[in-house]
């Protein structure tokens, strides 16, 4: 999935961008399951090929949606975070999950999940957005004192 | 982009599905644009190629977000109509807009009509969503008259 400018369209330039189901699973792992290494991420139940998930890190570094930093245990090793503009799809992502819980085939324990987080709506959502921007400063903040 | 079945996730599931770029600009064009014949779908800003063009929209059909019905002008013509499945992605497709809007670099007329379209909120969609329903509707009776 590459971007090309075709057009100046809002949803256009969105998808060009994130309309690809492993940059999305990747974002979701980050936002829900709270991940941040290239192990943790490539440990999913989607099983992600590990030439596509270096190639989708890139590509969402590249567009500002994720930041390398250094791991804080290692620091010769380099983690990822979530940036302002990926934490902003949370929303979006939240009814991705609604819409996937209602008209497809779900584990009952996700979909239980799913709604719970589609029915607390925005103060929610702003909610978990909010933790995600702590996350993130506190993480800038660590890199800094290095 | 095909399905696997990956995981149980709404999300991976919601993403497998509609996770690709053309898939959601063809929503994007029968939602916003009413567009509804393979024509119509083909001469957009985006330039989609013919082969792929088809392949979403069997794509889409087979999962039950379109469906086939008659062209009223030429009976012997096949259009494309929404379904209640893909109806319901109006707040995704807004939020999407929104998103892109708000980070990327959209053209002035498009990004004020997504904020529009945002600011307008769950009633405006529902309306959009009603609005779509009953065309679906008069459409189908139409069908059944022929």
């Amino acid at each position: 999935m590459r971007e090309t400018g075709r057009s100046g369209c809002p949803i256009n330039l969105a998808v060009e961008i994130i309309g690809d189901r492993w940059s999305l699973l990747i974002l979701r792992d980050m936002i829900f399951a709270g991940k941040r290494s290239y192990n943790q991420l490539l440990d999913g139940d989607e099983r992600i090929a590990t030439n596509i998930l270096r190639d989708r890190l890139n590509y969402l570094v590249k567009h500002g949606l994720l930041k390398k930093s250094p791991d804080p245990d290692q620091p010769r090793r380099k983690n990822y975070r979530l940036t302002a503009r990926s934490i902003s799809l949370v929303p979006l992502l939240v009814h991705l999950g609604f819409w996937g819980q209602q008209w497809l085939p779900a584990s009952p324990k996700l979909r239980r999940r799913a709604k719970e987080l589609f029915a607390g709506g925005p103060a929610l959502w702003d909610e978990i957005m909010a933790g995600l921007r702590e996350d993130r400063a506190s993480r800038a903040a660590g890199d800094g004192a290095r």
